[in-house]
């Protein structure tokens, strides 16, 4: 049995999904604080899914949680990077301690792999783009791609410590349908409340490589799949990037809305650990057979769509 | 006004030394599980150093310590990357929650500046030697080594979110008088009790870099004194290597004794999380103007004879 911690989130429960479509049994553990019952309500009467309310720093509920899984999907964490600047423990807590508190039940016991959901915000202002895993040092900005690169540590002191085995992926922006926050989420947010006027954070010229989450659990599932030795980190993404700019015009585009006025807050972060520019280098996803289905700007363009019905506008 | 935590300890209390010599007012705050109250003795009539004797995870006392520093640095940490293994949440305490707990109250009260004493263990197993600084992906394979990634990624994550200004000093590693862990102390402590025999754990080929904590000292100075822009990192070390077996014979040649029977207890680590082989770039540090004084092997003997007459056989 595969456990997805998390598994009720955006991410989550998009894994979730496919790991049922494997066939696979799944017990989620989530909290329900982004997480939401009906990203799973169509597993209810499959007899395929059980849902643990509980949270992962709650240590004896996580103990319970453990029984008879092989494989554990760590996707549970703060969703917003952005959290971190008001209340500075959120990413500690939700990130680096749940982090310890899941590879802790693991070990007591016995559960052997842990595959796990980081970030490309680990490698914060990166002096070389695309950015490759090789990549070094790695200065996260944000509090929250602190948080990832704490657990990524943990991770592999585990592996090297104790014998599990690590699945680390660091994702790049993934979006998709049962997104619960990022760009795209909040300008349709903006736009519902203003059809006239869509605010951008910062110069709008901040520029990520984004991709579906459709692609990122495949992606995730793929690499599990070949069981290479040590532990196995990879980055995420589609091998491109796209604008806030753009996917504001994306979105109002999308939106059918006309005459939207485009304002700029200015500078050129979103917010104070806001990463300028990410853009991963991809390659060794490629080389290792995995094709994506949509680059940056069609993920980005669906997932409006999506978004759009989902939230209304 | 120079916060120290850790200050009555090894590296800590050598530095104190250092900055009193600068002429600099020093505040230590050290919760004495592995400090000493005579490591700072011949301060105490000076009138330089004030001694704060409390636990980094009281956050009230820390936000006290904090009053009229400029610069703190932190040292403070379980010294023994062993114990890691028998009890699993020491580095998480004693390393990434009390560096989290410094940070924030340096961000509470407007200090700005921290030097950190990282280590060489967030490297792992490192496929590339000499290891560079842009070395990546970084996987520690101790719960230690996973301690120091995670408080360096919270020292740049204040920096970039923040403003704060962070030096990271990954550690070579560092022997010297006052010493109270790691392999020549272990080995002087194993002679004193038992005259003809010296246990040395695994095959003795393990081989790492080691500097004087004198040096360790003038370097974290020297970088600081630098002040390069953004989050500065630098190796610290010497730029060779020695290894277990040679430093077994030096300090059986410093005791004195004769016939000392050598009982490897053999593979190829010492204990879980041992990375066999560690062996700093050092070329920035050297590039930066920075001469140590002592190579490994001379930093070690002397450290034998210091330590010999500190223990006693």
């Amino acid at each position: 049995m595969e456990l997805v911690t998390g598994g009720a989130g955006f991410i989550g429960s998009h894994l979730v999904d496919a790991l049922v479509d494997q066939g696979r049994k799944v017990r989620v553990i989530d909290n329900f604080s982004s997480g939401r019952e009906e990203f799973l309500s169509h597993h209810l009467d499959g007899g395929s899914v059980e849902i643990f309310n509980e949270d992962l720093l709650d240590r004896e509920a996580i103990m319970s949680a453990m029984e008879g899984i092989d494989t554990v999907h760590h996707m549970a964490a703060n969703p917003d990077i952005r959290l971190g600047t008001e209340v500075t423990d959120t990413d500690l807590k939700q990130g680096t301690l749940a982090t310890y508190n899941v590879l802790e039940a693991m070990r007591l016991n016995g559960v052997g792999r842990i595959s796990f959901a980081s970030s490309s915000a680990v490698y914060g202002e990166a002096s070389i783009m695309p950015t490759p895993e090789s990549y070094g040092p790695v200065m996260p900005i944000s509090l929250y791609g602190a948080s990832k690169l704490a657990s990524e540590s943990l991770i592999t002191a585990w592996a090297g410590t104790f014998g599990a085995k690590g699945f680390i992926h660091r994702f790049a922006n993934i979006v998709g349908p049962r997104g619960t926050h990022g760009v795209i989420f909040d300008f349709i947010h903006k736009l519902k409340s203003d059809h006239s006027r869509l605010e951008v954070l910062g110069d709008g010229n901040q520029e990520k490589s984004y991709m579906s989450a459709h692609d990122c659990v495949r992606s995730m599932l793929h690499i599990i799949s070949m069981d290479e030795e040590g532990s196995v980190l990879y980055n995420l993404g589609t091998g491109d990037t796209c604008s806030v700019s753009k996917i504001a015009q994306i979105v109002i585009e999308e939106s059918g809305l006309e005459g939207v006025e485009i304002a700029y807050t200015g500078g050129k972060r979103g917010w104070a650990g806001d990463v300028p520019k990410t853009y991963l280098d991809v390659t060794r996803l490629l080389d290792s057979g995995f094709e994506p289905t949509a680059m940056s700007e069609d993920a980005i363009r669906e997932t409006a769509r999506d978004l759009i019905l989902e939230i209304g506008l």
